[in-house]
């Protein structure tokens, strides 16, 4: 039996590949899907199935690309109205070589979230593998807010009973796996660690930990997380299936006049490299998401309608940056500047810089009484964990439909967790024409490790 | 935190890889490490801890091999001589990024076998891996007649105390990551799987079953292993720490007469190729064993006092090659055929064939009552299972020292379970002057698919 | 500026990537033109043309498939009905960057055939590479036979002028970058080496050391090729457009029970072990058609409207093997055999033989005046260099139309050079219903190695 | 044959693999020879010769080291009194499978300089390629300024003897390889392509144009070439044999903590990040050094006495770092900083900028009369092309020794070509406690692309 872990950083989202004999069957593929292709190579499989836990709302799933490459047919659970797939039933079972998997039904996260049991025949009965989608994860639960409020209780109670009556009576030793790992948009605290249990769960997760239902519902509708814009366009693109690829995307390499000329016709340029590099110099109107930011931040500036430009750091982060961008749909990558930004400025081309603070100066600044404005970029969760005493608190995804909230007439120092967000809000103020911008580099953690005081609200 | 498990084909050896921060531990390395080098590097993590499960008996340890390339330290059980590396004690604990590592005393299958118990201390104090050696496997228990009959008894009682009183009581939710998986020579029912928890084998692993201690003791000094001439040169090179590589061994392309000189002076031959491959025509006085067989069937027939000479299916199966053999310790590999036996022959030079019977062939000259003998070279287990009426039985990698009980004066025709230990065992025959040999392919697969009978004795 | 050399191994074909400052060519692409995408995305570049040599006769040219992946324009040579492409003016030029490429027309291997002049504005404007297409070789000129024989004289001719009004006065300093290296079908003698200039060929071509036009013509209408029958799909596919693959086929690993299924529904079985292997045992009425061999072999016994079913010596060797099959437009490659023959026979299923002979034992038969045919399958020109007295000759690619004079009542030995047609030729023999094949391993080669003796005619 | 040319970038050195049936042989083997190695297990031969053109001076060879791993012979030129290795004859010879390799002496770059023609035997004995070390580049010839003034006239006189007394009598077909290709600093005028012939470089190569000996001598006297420190240590490895690798050295991961002990221990930082990326934010008197500059400026300012500490813009760029690094003798680099700059400022440590300014905001200086110095760090002859009215001219590679030069009172504005060589001369600048430093990003480029005027002297 064959059973890989398929990381897509970024969205830390895990798809899996589970093979047996001749046959192999795919869990949330994501969008880029040569690496099943591959993997059923090396190991000399068909794939034959395609198992979506549920509807994703953070990314575009690959389950079309993947069937147009095999021939594989797809499932999801019951209650949408699909426009591509097989709807199953609970407890309808599969055979995979030596394999069973089992599907059953576990809503909460979303009405038709499905969980996939695995049973080795060659060895027993016994349960061996949860794929719990966004049920459960390491040291976490799935989001129960997707729905909106007026929704979100009957969600946190139908989690709750698919957690409780459905995923630990399967057993301390079925190993876990889930749908993501830590840093994804669907759930705030998942561990630093792939490999669980649902014994190692139940003794450590702390949503598993809470007296009964109604404290478990609590605790879930008490829960805050951003929802980045782009989930509207991926809940469409999953229920219709997204556009077929064929190939990823292959931007091509641009001089700098190609690159004005699209410029001008009203494309947009992301500017891929670190904070530091972008506060050096940086091209007019950019906006400054990190390599690593991209599959989660991309979607909450850009537009689907809009060309992308990119500006990178190096040559070699071509692929990832594309891969980054076409697991969000954003699919229309014209090109890339060659060179970079040098080939910009030697081409005698006006740079713009975006002033970089450190957490020295800032202090400087406000003990001195300066006359600016601190605006911390960061989630309610975190700002609520502490912060610089006096900052404004907007959420990076949100600044830029909240600008009238940011005054023009000062100077601005924006803060986030280490500066990567903070300059992605920057390069939203100044394609906005503040002037007077500073990205605090190293932000809070910095500022902490600096010894300097944070308050909470 | 990090978990990478990196197995050793044909030995079906594990060896982990386990970092945090900026620190990181390997877990029975093999000798080819430049593997966990290039984690480290991945990761960017530093190797400072190497960690044995015991002395292995199946392979040469790469604990020296990977000191030497990072300056990490090694550890090890208590109990033996060793000349190098650090002594354990039990109960000793490590500290690894945010993660601890306990070691633990679990005698059984060797007095100083050790297992270790890895706590994420993110998420709290449950232990979350256990890295369990030769004592627990998936589907099956280490074997315990390695120090003879005369201690069998009393390290089956080990075994079954480190198991039942110090292993199990962990808790059904710990993740199990054992030395070897299916097809080792330590242990004759490990699963085609390579997860589990300790809750899983509770519920499956038949030696977990038993009744009591008497009855596991029963068990254990029941299963018969082969013990490969090559084990007592590990345990040498395990206890004293094998010699360092510094890379691996390359060996050079040779000419059809560069080649020929190395077998004028005493180099030995071994073809790799199929059992197909080399009953079509191969050179005189060569070995048949098969690529993936190297790793265990080398280490009956080869001396480790003789230059090895190898002929290749295909050139790129050299670094394969070389690693199998270089695992087991045999790292005088002067150089390789090129071109392959078809070099050889259109040279002029003499080739030897070995007949390919079929299974109908064979039936039908059973049939006919022709005057020949069945030579079944399967394991005791194997043969005991079934077998052609009328066979006789010889370990492969007895044979060599067996082979008075082999006529000279009529046909033998060989069989194993699919014709690649047969193809070696005819080989073995051919070079020592028999005539009227003929390989079985498929053997008792294909006997059986067939649908002729086996008997039992 | 930049050159790159793509060697299209078995069909001994050569294409070039060129490239200056953002910009890109690639001469005669072959069909997975993965290769060129590479080329352009490591040296940052976008392909805007495609230059073809000439309507290929020998291979699919990639030319639609990388125009369909890069948006490049084709060009290529006057005088044919093409249905794709933009038809040149001899003397057309080009800007590719720094470098500018000058189209000439040099008829004579075909009428339409054109050569290509680079110039690097850089250094001055001296001519540096020549990419020569099918004239002029390292070591041969281009074949002027494809027209058929009342054509000859006047496109061997027209070759004469090209070479010695056109390229030769280009002068000695000039690079040769022609369309062909040593075993190609296309040219009896081209060098073992690639690097070559005007200069070279001036001094060592025989073809262009003859003492006048007449001369030149009487050698060139003298010369002897095969023409394989796949030739003529390649004229058609190759004026028309092969069809877009989008990307190479992935033939799906198949269970013996499917593959016999696809057997038995009429797909062909393409055996690419070597000769030893298919000696030893193979699955009834399957092709022998070495791995190398493919490219040009495949094109003389496989159709184009029958899938085809793989038998491979190592997995590793599925993607070379569809590479080699599309390059001549053999598409359809239904799957491969799992496990290879060593599934077939462990299942129970019946193999057959093919008995491989030495020389010494051909010898030895050939003494004893046993009654049996030597069948000798190599080319026209191989046969008049020597060959065994009394051998019959018949070129393997046209053994199966005929068949009709290979006798059925006695024995054949079959050979060739080395054994690999002669394998070929084999299993053509059993297709055909015979019996007692022999295929002499090493046959001409280890023949005359041996010290046995050849003839002429 | 096979001849394979490979590149080292930076250094912009050329070194041959050249093989026949069995045999290879490499010429000016680079000390991070896996490369060859890896060739040689490609095509299954033996590297048995290692052929040295000359002493190198602008990097170690890498004869000793291949010679450890392959104990191929190495040869070189006579007149020096070498370490190792065997001294060649004029007109030596050396048989490599099929080909002939033919040692001339051509004095000149130095007076123990060899050049090597290979005939190819297969095909005749016209010479078909020249390995002319230092002797004749594509569009330049060697420097002929190593040994100081007082040489400088006899060396050109030997070089013109070698060039058209042994070199161009060879033959306007013989292709050309020379020791190094554009970007050399061993050669002004280097084309940027590495295809050529004799034939092309007499018709093209300025310095082959010259009406006779005298104008030669003069011309070659009369180039200016900077001479980097290393030279020296270069020069001394090199006719002793550098230290013996083993492997590549494999720095390791630094957490803040440790990388800032190492500082405090003496160890040098180099910042191999782009000068905007440097100039945004660094760590205190860390020399900057782009990656691609690191071959040719590390060694004008690191010495060999000291652990070098690497920040890199990407973990990726670590191993091309330590290449550029130990191919000009620097073996001792202690590690990197893990998390680069971000992880330094994080942890609350202070960090250092570099002012950029645009050539806009430098014109305005310029323009309104500010008082400060512009210092162009680039070459006497990119400085005698044109330069900003009223630069200072200082070369970069001497700075550090004629800080002397530089006020401290006012404001600097440091250009070169493009801004690379100018952040470095900042980082020394900064070094030496200079306060008001500004890296002119662009520098003379894009102050000529933006229109305005140069001057010359």
């Amino acid at each position: 039996m064959i059973l890989e872990r398929i990381k897509s950083e970024g969205l830390a989202h895990n798809s899996y590949f589970i093979g047996s004999h001749n046959q192999a069957a795919v869990i949330d593929p994501r969008r880029d899907c040569q690496v099943y292709i591959d993997l059923a190579q090396k190991y000399e499989m068909r794939i034959q199935y395609i198992f979506e836990t549920h509807r994703n709302e953070d990314y575009a799933v690959g389950s079309m690309e993947l069937k147009s490459m095999t021939g594989a047919e797809i499932y999801h659970g019951p209650g949408l109205n699909w426009n591509y797939g097989i709807t199953l039933t609970d407890g309808q079972t599969f055979r995979i070589g030596a394999v069973e998997v089992k599907a059953i039904h576990t809503p909460g996260h979303t009405d038709e979230s499905m969980s996939y049991i695995l049973t080795d025949l060659l060895t027993g009965k016994a349960p061996v593998i949860l794929f719990s989608g966004d049920a459960l994860f390491v040291g976490d639960t799935g989001r129960t807010d997707l729905y909106g409020p007026e929704d979100a209780d009957r969600l946190a109670a139908n989690l709750y009973d698919s957690l409780f009556l459905k995923i630990m009576p399967l057993g301390d030793g079925v190993i876990l796996c889930p749908a993501h790992g830590a840093g994804s948009v669907c759930g705030g605290h998942i561990a630093d660690r792939d490999e669980s249990t649902i014994g190692i769960e139940r003794a450590q997760n702390q949503a598993l930990q809470l007296k009964d239902k109604s404290e478990f519902i609590k605790h879930k509708t008490g829960e805050k997380h951003e929802r980045p814009y782009y989930f509207r366009q991926m809940e469409k693109y999953n229920l219709e299936g997204p556009p077929i690829l064929g190939h990823l995307p292959v931007p091509q390499p641009m001089t700098v006049s190609e690159f004005r000329k699209e410029i001008e016709n009203g494309a947009v340029v992301v500017d891929t490299r670190e904070p530091a590099a972008f506060g050096g110099t940086h091209i007019k109107d950019a906006y400054s998401i990190w390599l690593n930011g991209l599959p989660i931040f991309a979607g909450w500036v850009l537009g689907y309608d809009k060309p992308i430009l990119l500006v990178l750091e190096d040559e070699e982060h071509l692929e990832t940056a594309v891969s980054y961008l076409i697991r969000i749909g954003f699919d229309n990558i014209k090109g890339y500047l060659k060179g970079g930004t040098e080939a910009w400025y030697n081409a005698g081309l006006p740079m713009e810089d975006l002033s970089l603070l450190s957490v020295y100066k800032l202090k400087e600044m406000m003990d001195r009484g300066d006359n600016f404005m601190i605006l911390d970029t960061r989630e309610d969760n975190e700002w609520q964990n502490g912060h610089v005493e006096g900052a404004y608190h907007l959420y990076v995804g949100q600044l830029e439909k909240r600008l009238s909230e940011v005054p023009r007439d000062k100077p601005i120092a924006v803060m986030c967790k280490t500066g990567h967000r903070a300059s992605m809000a920057a390069s939203i103020l100044l394609r906005a024409g503040y002037k007077n911008i500073f990205n605090v580099l190293g932000s809070i953690v910095a500022w902490t490790a600096s010894g300097f005081p944070v308050v909470k609200d």
